[in-house]
């Protein structure tokens, strides 16, 4: 019989914590044992709003989570403020943590990783979860080098606040690793209206769309004499999230060390 | 029976004159009597590379062609320089005059028709034959109307030296004639990177993407609440005209004054 | 003072209902009533799950609800067994009926319109009430004259159950209608695997879609000589149709016959 | 100094065949020293319409071309009725094949393989020789891996006689090898068209449209919970062709075995 991996969510009233508490507890081989939350301690998840029939305590403070209840992973999708803070206490507690948030520096990013070195332990830090994406970014930096010019077309709903999107910049970034630099288009072109070329990312153009009706879309389009390549990622909701975070919580436990991104997971 | 409309073609070796000799040639209806060249006169335009077997006369002089020869209709497709000047001439012959060059102003085209109407001939002058783009741009104003939330992405081969496109900027004025002016966006939207919302035109946004195996595409973007529509309209290669040559070859013996873009005749 | 459309609702419970409940809730011009539902007869609607603050009376029978409350229009969204029977009663009633249940006959659309009339009053069904699908439909049959080799896609969440979609049969019919009758692609063309090439009408193809994470789009595409043209609609979820319910409340008022299909108001 | 890679191109007169004379012609590396056609022998190339400047020999019969011309490498892009016997030719005469021809059983291609190895020699059989159409079929087949709802959608013009494509074909074949069998869709679903819901292959769907101005495109969708990836690849010409058959030729002197398929070369 396969052992059930317990496992507790700190943020289960974000988006994304409601998606994956709901991914815990419909999954066979996943054990849901408790959540942490920023209120609503000693409390049963149950009697949250939105979270009828889970009848698991809800603590504020991790580190009395983790010494009620023994667990092997923490899947963290609370705020960036929070984010090396729970690694840590997850470590000196032996659980596995799988992160969602943003705005780790290399620095701490590097010394998680020794961390997670030292205690023998696994550690995902994603900063998206979305399969899709994550393949779409994988495929550009591959076709990248056999079809050098290239550009991105990101588009999102018009409540957006910043352009590109950070799936766009890192698109570019990992195109950029294997890519010659080189400035495309015509040397002699020119703007007739500031902007109409997009952004200049390294001599790549990007392109940020914002309209009403959309969600969060981008393509990558390689150009080759006679032909184009088209890498497009359509993502209509959270739940697209999912098969991400799965995947992450079952290779967390085969890793003794950080991974930051999973794109290094998928092969 | 019908009669054959007798027509003399001008720039006859350019892209797009090569593609009209041979529509005319072709179509039943359709009679080339004389083509008029910047070289060769004098010549049969057999004897000229790419023309085997067409044996009409090449006359330098438009002048002295339609002094030689009676014709209906004389489809333009030189350059800017001559447009206007070739339209003169035609309308001093009683000939009717189809035209694909761009550059005229407001007022070259005010005082053409004037001479049109005089004369009691119709004129065409068509900046785009594609019938594609042209039901593209009558399609894009009226959705404006119903959709006032509206980007522009144009996409043409990495040699192309002006962006936006002449296509997309005409797309543009055409919807701007009936939107309400607006900003589109979130007002505390951020470019991180200059350029990425592309260039502005009345709110509007306009992105330009330039790369090889690209030809000549757009796409217009309505969105609404939940919703978008888009008009698309790509383009292979200069076949893609001559539908419309041919529809403004049939119109212009119909009407007795000057139409300034295919989409007027288009319903 | 402009006056307040005093509207009723019928199925306030279904996805589109419960949309048009808050449509109603929050126009400024429009004033809700009662809601007519297969259940709760008797209860204010704001003591129903997901109605808090709306505080109408719930009426099971709709005679009984139009005899208690003065009505100018019914917005009926329930199922196409009692389409037909509602728009009778509030004919008697003196009250306008918008419609956005299918399932009717052309018998039927006839023997209603006929009612409408003799009373003088307006009548709206629409099978769909997104203004970007309805305007991709009247887009397509205007395109068809001029680009007449045409095939649609429409693409769907995998758990829908017919296929084509009622949209894109209605788009082929309507292009049916000007279009001549041809059959596409080459006369020699070989299917190696059945249904390749998709359903025929008419001579045009139709391609169903059905994959997870797909909402509702559909592309109509036209191909010319060098050049395609194509409209394409994407509908993200319910709210995509509210823009068209409004409209449709607002022109019901206007006219005194039975209006089939938004198209026939939009121009 | 780069010894320059001796080549013979088979097939000059057809379309493909035209593009690779003139890559080899312009390409530094390469030197074209005679070419095999079906007709003209004797002849030089030059003296062929629209091969001016080339003046190499024609030979109509291979064995007798290799007698007289020692040469590292045949770009084979003749008819399937001569692809096997012209690489036992080559092979007899140590020369390493790269041939653009389709047709050849499963047999042919292990019978050819061991003679190729018997005589230490590289042979490579593509029936694409498009990079971006090989990028796109070897990201299917990964993408299949996480996200196995997948649908295909080819585009060809209308002059096309099979459906679906055999890049259509391809790129299912390569997605079953990974992905588990399903059927996907509604179980209960209802074709109320026949054929609206394209081709069966292991549960797949493929879906052929056909339509004048569209050249050769194809699309593979895959659908997750909330999300689409989707991979695309239009080529416009031949021309797109020959990145590929400069990379096959450099490829085909390091190996020495016979590889079926661009793809095993691509990493």
């Amino acid at each position: 019989m396969t052992k059930r991996i317990k496992i507790v969510v700190a943020g289960p009233r974000g988006n994304m914590g409601r998606e994956a508490v709901q991914l815990v507890a419909k999954t066979d081989t996943f054990d849901l044992v408790a959540v942490v939350d920023s209120r609503n301690d000693g409390k049963l998840l149950e009697d949250v709003e939105g979270f009828s029939g889970l009848s698991v305590p809800v603590y504020t403070d991790m580190q009395n989570c983790f010494e009620q209840h023994q667990a092997d992973v923490l899947i963290d999708l609370t705020s960036p403020a929070f984010g090396r803070k729970h690694m840590e206490i997850a470590f000196a507690n032996g659980v596995r943590p799988v992160v969602g948030t943003t705005g780790f520096s290399d620095e701490d990013i590097s010394e998680l990783r020794k961390m997670a070195e030292e205690k023998g332990l696994g550690a995902i830090i994603a900063p998206n979860f979305a399969i899709g994406a994550i393949l779409m970014m994988k495929f550009s930096q591959l076709a990248a080098k056999f079809l050098p010019d290239v550009e991105i077309i990101e588009r999102h709903h018009d409540r957006k606040l910043d352009a590109p999107s950070g799936t766009a910049l890192k698109t570019a970034q990992l195109i950029a690793e294997v890519r010659e630099a080189k400035k495309q288009g015509n040397e002699l072109e020119k703007e007739e209206l500031a902007g109409a070329r997009g952004a200049d990312f390294e001599g790549m153009r990007i392109h940020s769309v914002r309209l009403p009706g959309l969600v969060a879309h981008q393509e990558v389009i390689f150009g080759g004499e006679g032909q184009t390549l088209t890498i497009r990622h359509d993502s209509m909701n959270r739940a697209s999230f999912m098969p991400g975070v799965k995947l992450a919580v079952e290779t967390v436990l085969k890793i003794d060390t950080l991974v930051y991104g999973l794109e290094h997971i998928i092969e």
